[in-house]
């Protein structure tokens, strides 16, 4: 069938076969198929649609086109994790210690920031010594002998989604849910855990902006999950104002060991998803037979200190100098030359913030990335001061930067302003979690 | 804005403004966004529509990405036909003499054929010297002194139709009436005449196959007319068979000079829509003051002789020889080694015709062109014997093949024979006209 074929076939809003599917992906990374028709084909399947088994077999057409990870060498249900993205989203480095330290597995390949969005490679990165870009061999010698490893994807994993991800970004066709789903499936399928919990974020800093599509979006990789013998669950949590308080990289990593050093409350919301994706990940590891004896278990590892040894042995076995890892010694990881509170310029309360631009700002700030390949500075960031609901008066710290290179501070001040609304009137807080999605929900 | 931005609008299903489309079409002719970009946005033409500004404004960016022709210089209403494309339609070789034997200016710009579908320019240079590559100043002269010349289009007119035709070709975005009717009204307009009579057709042979489309394709155009101070009205009609009885360049020549020699009955299909057409330009030229009126210019003209006689001279005046332009002589154009009757393989009623098919069957004898640049015969073709509603028997010929080149003629039998449905029961027969659009109907 020529492509020009099977494009209309989708834009007349039909389902796609298999063989359709699998043509479409080998053609294009093979180059067989040009940009111009495969840009088409991604807006006519954003504007029509797929069902889930097309959904489906794109995902795994898409996870065949490199390499596959074999984990089962590595002993017990292997466990993953994964969040669409956010700002100060740290639970990467509390959960898969916490959960080694309940006996799980947690064999992980992360991705780096970009944009508003934090990346765990940067934040392990941040830690002097460390190392991300570790062989298979050495990486499941890591994962058998501390439960636990973190490191950067094999450079040939799915190399579709690098291709057609590159594409949909100029063409207008990101927001596809079906592509989407099967883009970040793709990459987890190929990762080769047996159990993945996911993070879908809703909010001003995440990429469903609404918790109608958070929803699809969750239960469509949920079900693609269901179709190729994975266990997967969907967490939709919210991403109205950052996860923690910290955003930048060395910061985040601080906040983490504060957590897992018993020195958060557990009504913060880190603390909240961090410990609703260890139950999951408990629960889908057969470790746990209910979420309270999830609960209970991970709340002892904060208690006993057991997770951030995990974390701790973790940085050691990849090279890095985990004496940092205490909060005696955390701040001496973290150098710069000013740390500026920017305050409230008016009496209110803080109803809402924009996620988005507080990524931003940190970025400008020298935390994350505009473009691939752009360095970073890991000690820069802010650190909030307030939380959505709280109650400001004009002068009162929002937020302290922590700035090395004052070029872009103004800009970023000016950005974090405006993302802070601050009324006279109260307003309702949107909820933390909205919703956990499993098996039984698709 | 960035161009991907303009994408998402229209992605979301949004009006684009006069600059965007603008900033559309002059990037692309520029080689500013590329291929894959504008691929991205003619899908979502296609899915999400674009109103008729918008399409107006596309049609006159489009129309001013070349040369434009200043037809003012001639005297009176310059006039104006156009047809979507059928299979045996030969309507301007008579309609165009007619109306200029009824005092109209018709100084006409042609295309050549492609696939199943016939073109004028084609059909003019089977008449032996005839040319259709005319300097603009000689162009004008002809039509001042005969009131009728047809030639080529000039290299520079609407070049973004031909970059953006050739991209929708193969990417599945062809079928989108905001781009399919912008891309015919800006080379009309681009073309210079004051009045333009569409000739949309509808069914098997054409590119709208339902009818409603064809009326929201009519409607469309005469809109732009509207908008663009330009008097188009359009005319639906049937091509669920071939429009007159040749499929062919000479051979349609042959038919078109039996028309203008009072040869062929006044219920013939082709007779009727050439009535329709001819009547409309005669009124959209303030040549005639109503239906009745022009109708018997019309026929006078075919009486008299008078619109042969234009033909004749335009052909002498564009270089051709004219003698053969009589009944007498006109065979003596037709070289073929063989003619070969195809006949019925059973007893029955003609209930359908796919004209496609008839016209690809033509093509493959030699008539039409495969793809752009190849080489036509002149000569052969084939000569319809038989309507849809006709009652034939076993033996009877359906059509008579003319043939040179025995290569495909199995293929091209094999064919035909399929685009012919006999059946016992005798159907409805589907209309010749289904109706006019004026100003007045958008």
């Amino acid at each position: 069938m020529r492509f020009v074929d099977i494009i209309e076939k989708k834009a007349d809003g039909e389902a796609l076969s298999k063989e359709e599917i699998r043509q479409m992906i080998e053609g294009y990374v093979a180059g067989e198929i040009p940009d111009y028709q495969m840009s088409a084909m991604a807006m006519a399947i954003l504007q029509r649609g797929m069902n889930d088994e097309e959904t489906t077999e794109l995902t795994l057409a898409m996870m065949h086109s490199g390499d596959v990870v074999d984990l089962s060498s590595l002993p017990g249900i292997k466990l993953d994790k994964h969040s669409t993205g956010g700002v100060g989203d740290t639970t990467t480095l509390v959960v898969a210690p916490l959960v080694a330290a309940c006996g799980g597995t947690v064999a992980k390949m992360s991705g780096r920031g970009l944009g508003h969005t934090g990346g765990t490679l940067d934040k392990l990165e941040a830690i002097p010594g460390t190392s991300v870009e570790i062989d298979m061999e050495r990486f499941f010698s890591i994962v058998k002998d501390n439960g636990v490893a973190v490191i950067g994807q094999t450079a040939n994993l799915v190399p579709a989604d690098k291709k057609l991800y590159a594409l949909r970004d100029v063409t207008a066709t990101v927001r596809s849910i079906p592509l989407i789903a099967s883009s970040i499936m793709s990459k987890k399928l190929a990762s080769g855990a047996d159990a993945i919990i996911l993070d879908v974020k809703t909010g001003s800093g995440a990429f469903m902006r609404n918790t109608d599509e958070a929803f699809t979006l969750a239960k469509t990789m949920v079900q693609i999950g269901k179709l190729t013998g994975r266990k997967v669950r969907a967490i939709v949590t919210d991403m109205n104002q950052p996860l923690g308080m910290a955003v930048g990289n060395s910061l985040e990593v601080k906040e983490a060991v504060e957590l897992l050093s018993g020195g958060i409350s557990p009504t913060d919301p880190l603390y909240q998803v961090c410990l609703l994706l260890g139950k999951h990940m408990l629960m889908a590891g057969n470790l746990a037979a209910d979420e309270e004896k999830a609960e209970q278990m991970l709340k002892d590892a904060i208690q006993d200190g057991s997770g951030l040894k995990k974390l701790q042995r973790m940085i050691t076995l990849q090279g890095g100098d985990s004496s940092y890892l205490c909060m005696e010694k955390i701040d001496q990881m973290i150098h710069v030359k000013h740390m500026v509170d920017i305050c409230s310029e008016r009496d209110g309360f803080v109803t809402s913030m924009n996620a988005e631009k507080i990524g931003t700002a940190a970025q400008m700030l020298g935390a994350g990335r505009e473009k691939k390949g752009d360095a970073i500075d890991p000690s820069v960031g802010l650190v909030m001061k307030v939380r959505c609901g709280n109650k400001v008066q004009k002068g009162d710290p929002l937020c302290t930067m922590y700035v090395n290179d004052e070029k872009r501070f103004a800009e970023a001040k000016q950005l974090f302003l405006q993302a802070i609304e601050i009324t006279e009137e109260e307003k309702e807080k949107t909820p933390m979690i909205y919703g956990v999605v499993t098996e039984e929900d698709v």
